[in-house]
């Protein structure tokens, strides 16, 4: 379990990458030390904010006041951002935007909001002007240990999710724990999704503080939160470093339960389910696949369920056939040659891949998750 | 002069970037062997032809069969590739036809057409899953010595030029000087001009080349057209190996002629002039002030212009007025804080850059090259 005391004024992790080392901060009231974080890194020009309309008004201005207290000219873009805002459409609001402002190569874009910010903003400023700084600020949990460390950013197209997109490393992520006060719980929950498969696949230690203290993190309540968020960044920092571009075998290990959930997503015309809501019912799926492998055994799988499920995220799925999940899978971006890796655990805390999961077998775990199938 | 014959077996060039190194081929008939020179580089995978529209269709067949041959699954695209088709629109066909195929990580691109289309289709590469290995094929003259090389890619949008794009080295370029002769001669003329560019900035010797065999080059006659574009490919390849992305003082210097160029086709809409047209009277320009700053003599002015009049390009510029080029000049994407940094010539093959030109300098320069302004 966690027992380790980080100071705050210390980056929870440094992500190494060829486009340069950057530094995640995390603390609560975080983001008043925006700027001269970004002076520290060398950052000068304009700031841009790009800012999520979901986002309470308090906080954006917050995040513009602190640029401007560290001599930032400000300007902000407040768009909304849904995942069906994800798209090129919503990108070329925001490039017009920052030709009217005449941004220049030098400026930097502050993307601020939930994980289709980060991906939106962060592919905007990997394309605008073949590329300007960004800085990320996000403000979802799933943001937070996912989606705004390692630099992939993308936008939707109607045929697919994320089928456009860039390796854009931020020059800098500040996360400001405060911001999770806001957060619906079932949002939350889907975010402490992502952190349990970082806790399954690599981190023991973690899945034990995790099974200790599953309704207090549910709850946001007490200190451990922030200890067990910047674990989660860094084992994430550390992956993406080894691996930048998922040429490697490290960073595919991150798209645990992805497969399915991504094929849940779409069948379900991503109207039903949170990202991190799939990913759970995608977890045991591929847990299921990991025991029928003969990689763990059925407590395993048990324990991943009791614990999903005290984090009151869904562990099955109604109304859907194994056919068409199937199916669904077969356009995932992991593919290679038709044939799908999938990530599997190998023991708690431990995880591998495999092309070679034969047919019935992934049907036999699907038939074990789907109800009604 | 240019006198060394170099074996038509050997690259002209090889380009070394953070993303690899790749190299340039340059002959009659390259591509024939396109397929053996992309297994020789290890691209494995499908082949995604994407050829411009107005190339002649028995082209694209010779294309289509060289990949064929060589064992790449190929599939074709052709697209209506002028100016006012390189933007996001287009790129979102492409990427909906690379989607409809299901085209994967490890398949590759081929751009087949003049600059639009290797900007347009090393965009598309570079964003498509988030990057995909690309081949680029130029057709025209102006592609083969200047867009093809360097990995500079983008579109357009309506409020301006090349405002979104992405750095995105080929992993190999095929330059089959054959396709040239199916080119007019005025736009064989404008791709002379960005070589002629090349010769002023860097090359002295290939300034007198140009000078002794002008109407030969012209009218492509002669072995030497060959030994002069795999000259220019060296300058082009030498300069992005030395600054990939623009960030020092080299690879600027290719931009001669070209803030007043880039705001001359902006004024004209893009209707009149031809890319290498509008940079010849920009050279014009940029000359005028280079000989005001004391840079050079009038001499060399004279000497520059009456090469490009050789090459029956334009060098002076009607029913513009002043005003209206340097507004045009402020959304310049090579601007700092506004002010912009002028290339210039400091004597036959020398050039440097300059913040710190007078507006009265300018102005005085282009009075000698606008006609009744």
């Amino acid at each position: 379990m966690l027992n380790y005391r980080p100071s705050v004024n210390e980056p929870a992790a440094t992500v190494r990458t060829s486009q340069g080392d950057y530094r995640v901060i995390v603390s609560r009231g975080a983001i008043e030390s925006i700027g001269p974080e970004m002076r520290e890194v060398g950052i000068g020009g304009r700031a841009f904010l790009i800012a999520d309309y979901s986002m309470f008004p308090l906080l954006v201005r917050r995040a513009h006041e602190a640029l401007e207290r560290a001599g930032y000219e400000t300007h902000a873009l407040i768009l909304e951002l849904g995942e069906s805002a994800k798209n090129i459409e919503t990108a070329t609001k925001v490039y017009e935007w920052l030709a009217e402002q005449r941004a220049e190569r030098t400026d930097c874009l502050v993307g601020m909001g939930g994980g289709v910010t980060t991906d939106l903003v962060g592919f905007v400023a990997a394309t605008w002007l073949r590329g300007v700084p960004v800085v990320q600020v996000p403000t979802s949990l799933a943001a937070m240990v996912d989606a705004s460390i390692g630099g992939k950013t993308a936008v939707n197209l109607p045929i697919g999710k994320n089928l456009v997109g860039a390796f854009k490393q931020p020059r800098l992520v500040v996360h400001d724990i405060d911001f999770l006060d806001t957060l619906p719980r079932r949002e939350l929950a889907a975010g402490w999704a992502e952190a349990i498969k970082q806790a399954l696949i690599l981190d023991d230690d973690l899945l034990d503080t995790f099974e200790a203290h599953a309704e207090d993190l549910a709850a946001l309540s007490g200190e451990l939160v922030e200890l067990v968020i910047r674990r989660s960044v860094e084992i994430k920092a550390k992956i993406v470093s080894a691996d930048e571009f998922e040429t490697g075998n490290d960073r595919v290990l991150l798209n645990y339960g992805h497969t399915i959930g991504h094929a849940i997503e779409a069948v379900t015309e991503y109207g039903t389910y949170l990202h991190g809501e799939a990913v759970s019912i995608g977890m045991m799926v591929a847990a299921g696949i990991s025991r029928r492998a003969g990689l763990i055994s059925e407590e395993l799988v048990d324990r991943q369920r009791a614990l999903l499920e005290r984090f009151e995220l869904p562990v099955s799925l109604r109304g859907v056939d194994a056919d068409t999940l199937i199916e669904a899978t077969a356009s995932d971006k992991k593919s290679r040659g038709g044939k799908i890796r999938w990530v599997l655990l190998r023991g708690p805390g431990r995880s591998t891949t495999s092309r070679e999961i034969p047919d019935r077998v992934v049907r036999a775990a699907l038939h074990d998750v789907l109800v009604g199938d």
